[in-house]
């Protein structure tokens, strides 16, 4: 076993301003390494907190990972807290200090010396050098144990991370002891009470020593497996075959592998190998739902573009959407839907065309047409289909599911066209 | 003083499977209240921790609040950790077990017993009942201290957390003493060192009592002052007296105040305090700018839509963005930028356009134009302005990064229209 701690600091993590999403990311990682996260502690901007907290998580770790305070600024206090942590004080490192002197001359940063502060680290760590930002991240060793000390700032904190895996991945295998490793699926378009009644008894479906959660959520249901064994290699044996009885049952449904494996992704793996094309027209979701689709590299392969047709002059004009229609139906209709799907892939001669429709709220809705309520329609080369939802969510919870609705009917409508668990395989990495 | 420490308990926030939401909202609540939120600590599914971790931060406390572990399954260990801290046994409350009855009528549970479990709770607690769900959250007061146990599903202890407001409000009364109260300002379009050295030594600048904090991300940023004092009182004046020093120095920079203000909503204000309307033109952001926009509740009042322009054909088709120009300077250039603003504005009939053209990576970088090279530009009706940025994060970064950039260029253009402070007050509720 090696047990993990993770501490994250920062007085807007205390009083709640900002949502704690680094520890939750850290977490996974770090899980998915063979590491025992068995705690997360938050503090403040506070040295003697810091440091006590530093003190008392070390006796019960092999490791802890910290985020934040390691800025410019007179309240980032993570490393002279980590200095007195050690017993020891503060060495410039002149190749951190070259890069930042190179930023702060790119970028015309007038507080140079606040800004070379940021080289100074305790005399034992290794600095890991952080490329989308300022502050080093900070390695030490000892005792048998490791500090990794991680700026706040969440693309840095990534970053930087992503250099440390090695690290941390020899330290685990160094280590020895139990294991435990995961592995995350991804399912859409089915309930969790009706995934689970597929599935079975867990104990009669899977290999001893694995066991599987269910975590559902607006974008699908995600299965977690946690296989514990001896070794790595045999908790990789052992996911694997529960991997593939998995497989067997709930195929159809199946969307990929992976903590961070997507529906985008999977509809974007699917028009890859058909060769087909998509453009989208959205009202309500007003971008998001290309957003969503483009957030995959590569999706310029398949996606060709989009309307972002928020009022109605916009659908009419853009979009040839009948003003006497809207006048009717409304704008939040079937009929409107699907004008809004056909129209756009007929503009963008694409393959597939979404519309999307509806009252996000949390103003706008209406005793037959409630805040909530969207029509997604999908025109394809043989038709159009549309579908009536009603979500009860805040305004931007009812966009989220709208788009995750679209993205759910597109995958369904692609997997019962390719049959094949080709998807699956091609999005599992 | 009265200082709140929050507990979250389970295993799927230890590994990071699910971001814990909780924490922030409950401190973000009790902050308001005037409790000092000094730590957050997760534990998992595991009784002896549980038990551990409440009494060591019990020690430090004038209150508790825990969530999770609550529910009917053999991994909610909460009540049986309770009783163990408070050395007391459990004992079944008849009315929560009629509401339970009931509810395991009205939908046709099949594990009643299970349900039913959920009654018990330590001898001296009260039960608050639990309107959105099954497990009633737990109160208990000792030592003139107190512990307040929520069930870890959202809408369930946000449910709960709203009843036992007042009994939360009158112990931080009771308890008296020195109080802390925060305010958030967001700025934009100036680098966290330069706002620092705008601001000078935060100790000359603010009445004693006071403290700031620099919270930068890429939509600008932040300021968060701290005041504590003998009332809410005269903390509220301390603050505003702060506030109106910082008001005085960087009114230029200021977005807003509040701890929810965005850029989207400052835009917005100024939007529609001046009745005019806005549409874009999106590449490699292809959709993200509208999507932001719209976040803002009303946002339909001005903005009118917008065309995701991805591939180079849907530029030349839906805004005759000539080949032969994408063909000389490429679709990331100035003159794309501009065409593409200074076209939607015209097919919407808009006050102002915005045209983002980019290359978000991770391929299609060049020695000329890395990736992370963006031109954004902002039609008005005076003309057209664009600039070139160079984004160097991942994908998902530096598409944030250019919609924080399009924003803060519209923010700036209009700030320089409305010289007044409007915008901030307007946006300061």
């Amino acid at each position: 076993m090696a047990r993990l701690a993770i501490m994250s600091i920062g007085d807007e993590l205390c009083i709640g301003q900002v949502v704690n999403t680094n520890a939750a990311w850290i977490a996974q990682q770090c899980s998915e390494l063979g590491f025992e996260v068995f705690r997360h502690v938050t503090v403040g901007d506070d040295r003697d907190e810091i440091v006590a907290e530093l003190r008392r998580l070390w006796e019960r770790s092999d490791g802890i990972i910290t985020t934040g305070g390691l800025g410019p600024t007179h309240d980032d206090l993570t490393v002279e807290a980590l200095c007195e942590f050690l017993g020891e004080e503060a060495i410039e490192h002149p190749e951190v200090r070259a890069r930042l002197e190179e930023l702060v001359q790119q970028r015309g940063i007038a507080a140079r010396e606040q800004v070379l502060r940021q080289a100074w680290i305790p005399r034992s760590a290794i600095p890991l050098p952080n490329p989308v930002g300022q502050a080093p991240g900070i390695w030490v060793e000892r005792e048998g144990k490791f500090l990794l000390a991680l700026p706040g700032v969440p693309a840095e904190m990534r970053s930087i991370l992503e250099q440390a895996r090695e690290r941390l991945r020899s330290f685990r295998l160094q280590r020895g002891g139990a294991i435990r490793l995961s592995r995350t699926l991804l399912t859409a378009g089915i309930a969790e009470a009706d995934l689970a009644a597929l599935l079975g008894e867990p104990a009669q479906l899977l290999p001893e020593g694995v066991r599987l959660a269910f975590l559902p959520s607006f974008t699908g249901v995600r299965l977690r497996l946690d296989a514990r064994a001896e070794s790595p290699a045999h908790a990789e044996a052992l996911l694997e075959q529960a991997l593939g009885r998995l497989r067997e049952r709930i195929d159809a449904y199946l969307v990929g592998e992976g903590a961070e494996v997507s529906l985008a992704q999977a509809v974007g793996t699917l028009l890859r190998q058909r060769r087909e094309t998509l453009a989208v027209a959205e009202s309500c979701t007003a971008g998001l739902l290309g957003a969503a689709i483009t957030e995959v590299a590569g999706s310029s392969e398949y996606f060709l573009g989009g309307l972002i047709v928020y009022s109605n002059a916009a659908k009419v004009e853009l979009l040839s959407v009948p003003p006497e229609l809207l006048e009717r139906v409304g704008a939040v209709s079937r009929e409107v839907a699907e004008l809004l799907a056909q129209n756009v892939r007929q503009r963008f001669a694409a393959t597939y065309g979404v519309g999307i429709t509806g009252i996000a709220g949390p103003g706008g809705g209406t005793p037959e047409k409630p805040v909530g309520t969207v029509w997604i329609a999908l025109a394809t080369p043989q038709g159009v289909q549309a579908q009536r939802y009603w979500f009860r969510h805040d305004r931007a919870g009812n966009r989220q599911r709208a788009v995750a609705a679209a993205l759910t009917m597109l995958f369904r409508h692609l997997r019962a066209l390719s049959p094949s668990d080709a998807a699956v395989h091609a999005v599992g990495n």
